[in-house]
């Protein structure tokens, strides 16, 4: 997901690598990097939800940008050592992530693809866009029901 | 800068669009970037101030990193009606970037053009990264100095 590519290798890498920064800003950063997620469809789901006229311009923009964020590598957002039980109330990030990699890979690549979908569609009217969101936003919340805590 | 293309056009623009997320949400958002650009940096300025041992691929990653989110278009988040003076305590921007624009996207095409020189260096060792790093930090300061407050 999103270039994460957390292979054995590279998390003995981020061992090192991490040790830069600490596990409290690579929260904050890995937060940092969802908001702008979170923004973006922000404005789509209005769209798709009827709170905000659909305007192609910006739905386009919208899923643009969310795929320029996908060529942000985040496999030092998700060093270890960052979960819930490293950094309380800075993440809700659970060990499940490291526990399951594969798993959680998955779910990323999930969502990178239906991302791929809306973006390809986001310009073509609000009939368009609508599934596409909807089908991106099970995405997100597949992975939040597996790997993200309920609450800090 | 990032693409900020602030037009009279695309304010018109923006005033429309801004209206799917409050001022709030899109100060947090415009924070949330400068968060994850502050990270990538976080890790150069370490290996350039010798707290961090230097390391080509991770020198070079964080780089690349902060090219890849050059390439989401900030435009949304800096709508207008987002300053200091509309949202007080949520952001540092100061209303003289909406009155300056042309200033303001001049500093940002600084650091746009030094992180260019950074990323072609940043992977042939420490004497090239050193410099590099503190011509783009430079780029960094010269734009808080103007357009952003001291404190929230």
């Amino acid at each position: 997901m999103y270039k994460l590519l957390l292979t054995t290798a590279t998390i003995g890498a981020l061992a090192t690598t991490a040790l830069a920064q600490s596990a409290a800003d690579t929260a904050k950063a890995r937060r940092a990097f969802f908001s702008l997620i979170g923004y973006e469809m922000g404005t789509l789901g209005a769209m798709a939800q009827g709170k905000m006229d659909y305007d192609a311009e910006a739905a386009s923009a919208a899923a643009t940008d969310m795929v320029a964020l996908t060529k942000y590598t985040m496999s030092d957002l998700f060093a270890p050592g960052t979960s819930t039980e490293d950094v309380s109330g800075e993440t809700r990030a659970l060990p499940a992530i490291w526990e399951d990699m594969s798993g959680f890979q998955a779910k990323g690549e999930d969502f990178t693809a239906a991302l791929m979908e809306l973006n390809a569609v986001a310009g073509d009217g609000l009939d368009a866009l609508r599934p596409a969101v909807g089908k991106l936003g099970g995405t997100c919340k597949a992975c939040h029901d597996d790997y993200r805590a309920k609450s800090f």
